[in-house]
């Protein structure tokens, strides 16, 4: 009976997603443990509709190299949160296909059906193993230091607020700009944004998470305060900060506004914080949606972080040659004064399946309204290194793309 | 008596400005024919407010190189339209810190200031020389093949269409994205987010730009049509966009609707297109909209455009040494088979100041709604090479700063 390896991406995208799936490939490579190594199309998803393609066409080292520099997720991605009634048609999939071992790589909700899977099988007496590999630009897994794709985004958001910076710093006029970062629900993203203010720079000069409830007064308070002394005032908010009360800031407004279709406007809390700041200092407000391109934009990769990912990866496929199962990769930052240091570990899936870690409350100073310096040594070897990126003949980052369409027979 | 040079910077920014300043040092550097270089913070407000400052501090080869790689506009800008009124002043300035030439930097409105002042000058036999050196992400303006500026926002607005398109295509559902481009008046940045298609991509599929007319209907038919054939559909929109009757689309909507400050939403036309596409065909939509990240991201700017934004300043300088006036520098494309050459010629200024170029209409294709293959020719060239980015021990690029507040007493 062959042994198998099936790697499946799940939630949402980051620049070091594929980069982990190289990791594993290599990993693959560099053993003489497996048989095939199979990727499904969409997740888990992807193996409920059958939907399985042959990594090992692209297992060579320019396929590795051009994976590990494309943003996003080359097999495709799912929501899917599953449920008893498909764990036999995934049992018969797995049997069918001999895979010794089924790699997830996701998030918290990825976790859960890492969780779920291995429940099943150990509770079949099943000999297949089910991993985690750890991937959210949120950073919000427990048990980890970071994840894979957090140093990137951050990377991106500490150099994008740089440029923003120098863009609204042109006219000799008073004007507050606002820019919102992505974090329903907690601020990892967000406090990367307010490096620039402790690496040199005078800016930002506000930044607000979802862990601290906001202070609409304070907010309008601080600006004003130094709208006397400075012409331009900079915000970083994440999407998802709340009132005292713990509803969305602006929450009255964006549902009580309707357009033409009847829609209940949903700008979001951006729009709104600049109509607030237009209305109560009467100056030039701008709000930028930083949107999609915190979590696609490779140009600006962090070195370190795509490195790690791939390392994640491979180390993912070691644990799988102990026949380990039910658990996930885990990134354990060393205690020592010489830089950073890292080693790979593992945690029991159920430690992270559906949790959450925030940013610790003690790393925001209440009173600035911004976070601690503690940020700096947190974040910046997380933002480390410069890719050496394989580039077309106009210049551009060349992105490696699979053929989802070419599934095998089984 | 000293023959001086002083520069200013005006308009909106982008990431080749300080380049075409740095061309200018360099022009300077290379000469014996003038004295000193002077700047003047935020444009010609700064010689209205005496705030002038030495630029000689900056014009060693180091500072010159970090000049090159700083976007927006070290100096500061304005977008003052002078009146006769102001002229005393400016020529009191100018007489008493011995200028020989003015150079300003700037798009369509600022080559107005050059022309009111060469006229100025003229009619009171002063004999000072004004030359306007072009610039502007937006491409409009007139007798110039291109404009410094334009080339880095394409390649930016390229590639980060690729990464929107990476990103959005990972969910096997239906889908549509809607990216919102700057253009109130043509459409020369969004033609270039169409590019993607043309080289290999599948995406985007829908182009529109202010010199059509957009028909909402067919607009809707087409995303419908697309979608029982493919899951995702991708659709680039300038921020201008008129209706046939010469209203912008949305305009209703976006004035229809109220916040709680009883202030307009006055949401982009991408925000109104999606509820549009929402409303009609029901599936998922997002709204993107770059904003100023397409003109001051210079992660990933043309060295193309950078060295020739460098040439043009220098030219500025040639011109000036031969006593030229009343003119702008100009790019000229050579017409040959051999590739892309160009040379740098001038024009009047007159046949510059206040006018503006379109895309042609003959480049678009009313039936698909998409930019015709042209593009390509004309746009490849101008984002052509990446460049050698000097960065910091953390990997982001150094901006170089101008101390603004050491001005010069006279």
């Amino acid at each position: 009976m062959a042994k198998n390896i099936l790697v499946g991406l799940s939630g949402g995208p980051s620049v070091a997603i594929n980069a982990s799936l190289a990791g594993i490939i290599r990993g693959f490579n560099e053993t003489d443990e497996f048989d095939n190594i199979y990727g499904c199309v969409n997740g888990i998803e992807g193996v409920l509709n059958r939907r399985i393609i042959d990594l090992s066409n692209y297992s060579d080292e320019n396929s590795l190299k051009l994976l590990e520099q494309t943003p996003a997720m080359c097999l495709g991605s799912c929501r899917k949160k599953i449920t008893e009634d498909d764990f036999p048609q995934i049992e018969q999939v797995f049997l069918s296909l001999e895979i010794n071992t089924f790699f997830y790589i996701g998030g918290n909700d990825s976790m859960d059906t890492v969780l779920k899977l291995d429940n099943y099988f150990k509770s079949k007496f099943i000999n297949i193993n089910v991993i985690g590999v750890p991937k959210t630009i949120d950073n919000d897994l427990p048990v980890t230091d970071h994840t894979p794709g957090y140093g990137s985004a951050c990377k991106y958001l500490h150099h994008t607020m740089e440029e923003i910076i120098r863009d609204s710093e042109i006219y000799p006029v008073k004007n507050v700009v606002i820019v919102e970062i992505m974090g329903r629900d907690s601020g990892w993203l967000t406090i990367a944004a307010g490096l620039p203010n402790f690496l040199g720079g005078t800016h930002p000069d506000i930044v607000a998470i979802p862990e601290v409830a906001f202070d609409q007064e304070k907010f309008i308070e601080k600006i004003n305060k130094l709208l006397t002394t400075q012409d331009l005032v900079v915000c970083v908010v994440s999407e998802g900060i709340r009132e005292k009360s713990g509803s969305y800031v602006g929450m009255d407004t964006k549902s009580g506004a309707v357009d033409n279709f009847g829609h209940a406007y949903l700008s979001g809390v951006s729009k709104y914080l600049e109509h607030l700041a237009a209305d109560r200092i009467g100056c030039k407000v701008r709000s930028i949606e930083l949107n999609v391109l915190q979590r696609a934009s490779s140009i600006i990769a962090s070195k370190s972080d795509i490195d790690e990912a791939v390392l994640v990866g491979k180390h993912a496929v070691e644990l799988a040659k102990n026949n380990k199962t039910g658990i996930m990769v885990v990134i354990t930052r060393n205690d020592t004064t010489n830089g950073y240091e890292f080693q790979l570990t593992s945690t029991s899936v159920g430690n992270v399946a559906n949790k959450r870690k925030d940013v610790p409350k003690y790393w925001y100073d209440l009173e600035n309204q911004y976070v601690k310096i503690q940020i700096v040594n947190y974040l910046i070897p997380l933002t480390h290194g410069e890719m050496d990126t394989i580039r077309d003949n106009i210049g551009l980052p060349v992105h490696l793309k699979i053929d989802k369409t070419n599934i095998i027979e089984f």
